[in-house]
């Protein structure tokens, strides 16, 4: 296997760490970097994840607790690598939980996964390699991810039988390994699982159903006595859940944590319930709807070790969506945000694409203090530079930063992460700047004003206009004549008045709606005047150019930093970009030209739009 | 395994015959049929596959070729059967090449495949059930089918080594069954197979492929010295072929031929070919032209041996239109027509769709003197009913029927073929109407006015009306909010003139052009007024809803058939019948709504359609 790369952590080789524990681990980090260093004393103590970095005459202190002296260590050298001011002062991590969901199954394949195949499963069984294993974990330590799931909420069999004796003592040896770096394990768990062992049920009411939890629970903490949780996705997307025995979510969801409390562990959730069989005729569906209704009503009856994941738009991780209004609601619930650094719907790890600027729309809107937990649906695999796309890597980096600083920073953690993977300082601000404009880009191109869903169905890379169009999914945009969009104000399915004031009312009216959001929110003539004066349609076309050529000046900055850049990394990348620009000219033909044969109105600026 | 159904052999069990030929079999099959019979004498001599039945004193005589006798014994049997007037007299097959083509891979699966799997391949092997291949031949004898190719047009591997003594003895086997049935074999060849063996070209003019060839062949007549030949697919979709080696398709072709000529082999080449990576802004290229501008030219240039095989039509077995240009051109060239009984693009044998109309409809425009051979796609496989659907299975006898006579005599092999499927008088008329109106319920609701293509991608079953639209495919309609269709007339792509007189003329104006075929020639106005006064939306509209209702009627007139015909029969049948109109209402409801988005145009009549 070709050795991977180094990523965020330059400064440091691959290894099998001597140390047992974090505090030893921030020790030997130091021995081990392959940077010139001052002296820098670690002192460690408890189980905290906070820390603190002081300077001192020869250099610096870092202190905190085992984990805590880890996270400080990685970020004293991730400064001193790239030259910054160390930030000196106390820093607590500011989710306590901070999540990553592999969706990769046991026969190695990787649900949504754009990175080559799992690092932890092949033919079945629980596999992997020692020496990735370490630099898996080291990262997740730089980034400060400290819960990680490695099976896929979609629990396929033998998955489902990872909390059994087939697999636990192989599970326990991969939980030893990163417990090293402050990473404790989830387990996706299948609601079904009892009616696979001996039990004629699944329902949550049942006391052999919870007896069988209890034991079964039991048994994986005799194996890993700090497991973080279950990870749960119920009545999903034709998985069985509580609705599947005449039972609510509440009913469901906490019956597990009972299961979970006596060893302190966490029940997580997943909020993507939806109707996935719909009738695209059916006009009174409207799928944004589902998790507010389906888990709104459910406030307070939840308990207490119960956390709710929910994505971070009402969707599934379109380019734009709303912020899923689940998120304002149940303030006596424990929630956790989940967004996707999988590029599912924005690239594939193809196109460029890098998250921080969309996290700060969302966190521009979310209100913060509501939400306790974070969670990101994972882009690595086993390919040579973790991602697939190099520079993708830099999504897991910036993720690692908004779960530790409860900020997205979009500007620090791209200059910081070019910075990290690139010496040559020209290369660094050329990447930091494609990063901070790469998904403009790709929403320029693939995403009209909050659209959506006009994408191949099954893969979701590359466009299809009617892809999901007269499909079961809910996914419709209803383009005719003279309009696209669905009405979701008040005149329409209301999804809006899901949303507190005042955003209830900026989202249900066309006139203060968020221009980026229009088409999320409502349908709109094409001949609508936007705020600039451009009609509607105008703006989709004139976006879609601008998309178009933003990927291909994307791609051209990129060919600008041959020579300054290992050849290698270059060459990767080139070759995605080579795809990017072909993936958004078709982007931009297509869209336009559909919406030119709805419309016969040509472009104003006379450009082709083909017929 | 389950014991397949007798189909349209109803008085004749599944047996292994003690027959070493044909005229032996003839013989065998008067023994062993199980049915009231007269005295009927069998005079075989030679190798002819005519025959003649004559009338004698206590009951009937047969004469003729080896395998002729076997025809007609077959004929008369069936006639007795079924209590129709035996036609006495001689009988001639009117192609002397009535081939079948499975597209069966080596695996098991097969490629169109809606029968189960594959009835002579299972793992990379050949392997096959002795009493299924007898019944296999019995039933090619029956209807009058005297050559198959066993493996599919695309060529994968290891079936590319068919012809190597790593398959050869095994496939000699098959062949020794099926000569009793007067069947060959032909085998379907990778052009690019020398590369694969030793030489680094498959260029057909350099002699050490020539000579390749040559000794390969010896090779494959040393243990079937009957073959058929070889049928090929090249330069189509991927595979290489002459144009991969910058030579024309008759130096390709005669090449092979001239292997083929010692033995009397012949040499059967596809004209499928067309570019399959076409852009679809391009409006020039237009893919119906692709199989007449490659051949056309070639002329007189092929050896005697070799036959050219045309599909139907121009594009690729669509429900509805043009006859191929091509059957109409190459007065020196020996032609095979080619359909498509796999249902492909008209139902999956879910569906049903009785081919001999559709049959018709060609028959009333080829030239059929023009025409020396025939060929189907099969649509069997190892399905309890061998076609997945039991009145599929009649779409094999009503083409065997029409190899035999030259005639699709829609109506006699509809009546006969449900005779001998249902033994109950009324059942047997009542499904011969449901055969002879289902290709047109179909049509209703699958395909405006020979339109085609809107079908759900790679699966080609159920609708989608843009799947194909902005693909690589030259399968393009690009509907806008006026008009339909691609403009094939002098004012367009001119394909029109590809026909000789009258037809050219015919097709090329719009107010002469048939309507079935109004949208294969023609892009079309919305409001474009039809020969009855309604617009062509209105008649898309009451098409669709027409077919619907049709498809509704035929799953009634199934149900009372209840109790009438055997129950696991009937019940197969009517959960085909669920699932089709199940595909009849979305395809109904979709299109409708296509169209109706694009015009904002309701029904005349007021009916319902989504928005």
């Amino acid at each position: 296997m070709e050795q991977k790369i180094r990523g965020f952590i330059p400064y440091l080789p691959f290894f099998i760490p001597e140390a047992k524990n974090s505090a030893e681990l921030a020790g030997e980090i130091l021995d081990r970097a392959e940077m010139a260093l001052p002296e820098v004393k670690v002192l460690a103590g408890g189980a905290g994840e906070g820390y603190s970095i002081r300077s001192t005459a020869g250099g610096y202190t870092v202190s905190g607790g085992d984990t805590g002296v880890l996270y400080g260590v990685h970020a004293l050298l991730r400064s001193l690598y790239v030259k910054e001011p160390v930030r000196e002062g106390e820093a607590v991590p500011y989710y306590p939980l901070r999540m990553l969901n592999h969706w990769d199954n046991m026969d190695g394949s990787v649900e949504r996964g754009y990175a080559g195949l799992s690092l932890f499963f092949r033919n079945d069984r629980i596999t992997w390699n020692e020496t990735d294993m370490h630099r898996y974990g080291m990262m997740l330590s730089s980034t400060g991810i400290n819960a990680v799931c490695l099976n896929n909420v979609n629990v396929h069999f033998p998955a489902d039988r990872l909390i059994t004796e087939d697999f636990l003592p192989e599970l326990k040896k991969i939980a030893d390994i990163l417990r090293i770096y402050g990473v404790k394990l989830i387990i996706s768990i299948d609601f079904s699982m009892p009616t696979r062992n001996g039990l004629d049920t699944a329902d949550p009411l049942d006391e052999r159903v919870a007896r069988w939890w209890e034991k079964q629970t039991a048994l994986v903490y005799s194996y890993i006595p700090d497991l973080a949780g279950y990870l749960v996705k119920a009545d999903s997307e034709h998985r069985a859940g509580p609705y599947t025995y005449g039972r609510n979510h509440a009913e469901g969801a906490n019956m597990l944590a009972k299961a979970l409390k006596p060893f302190g562990g966490k029940l997580i959730w997943r909020c993507f319930v939806y109707d996935c069989g719909q009738d695209w005729r059916n006009h009174e569906i409207d799928r944004p709807k589902a998790a507010y209704d389906n888990y709104a009503w459910l406030d307070g009856q939840f308990d207490d070790n119960v956390i709710l994941q929910i994505k971070n738009g009402p969707y599934d991780f379109q380019v734009r969506e709303g912020v899923s209004p689940l998120l304002f609601a149940m303030p006596s619930t424990q929630k956790a945000l989940e967004v996707q650094l999988a590029q599912e719907y924005t690239g594939h790890q193809i196109d460029l694409f890098f998250m921080a600027p969309q996290w700060q729309d969302i966190y521009d809107v979310m209100p913060k203090d509501k939400v306790q937990a974070i969670c990101a649906v994972a882009n690595v695999g086993d390919s040579v530079n973790w991602a697939g796309h190099d520079l993708a890597l830099l999504n897991l980096y910036a993720f690692g930063s908004l779960a530790m600083t409860g900020e997205p920073r979009a500007e620090e953690t791209a200059a910081a992460g070019a910075k990290l993977m690139f010496e040559d300082r020209e290369a660094a601000e050329t990447v930091k700047d494609m990063l901070l404009r790469s998904c403009r880009v790709y929403e320029d191109y693939a995403s009209p004003f909050g659209l959506g869903w006009m994408v191949t169905p099954g893969l979701h890379y590359g466009v299809s206009c009617e892809g999901y169009e007269y499909d079961v999914w809910g996914t419709y945009h209803r383009a005719n004549f003279e309009a696209v969009g669905i009405e979701r104000g008040p005149g329409g399915t209301d999804m809006t008045s899901q949303y507190p004031e005042p955003l209830r009312s900026l989202y249900a009216d066309i006139d203060t709606c968020p221009e980026e959001l229009l088409l999320f929110f409502h349908r709109v003539r094409y001949d609508h005047v936007m705020k600039d004066g451009r009609t509607l349609l105008q703006r989709i076309y004139d976006n879609h150019f601008r998309g178009y050529e933003g990927a291909k000046e994307l791609q051209a900055r990129w060919l600008s930093l041959e020579g300054r850049i290992a050849e290698d990394v270059f060459l990767r990348i080139r070759d995605k970009f080579e795809l990017q620009v072909a993936n958004a000219r078709r982007w931009c033909d297509t869209v336009n030209t559909y919406f030119y044969r709805h419309t016969g109105i040509p472009d104003e600026q006379g450009r082709k739009i083909w017929d």
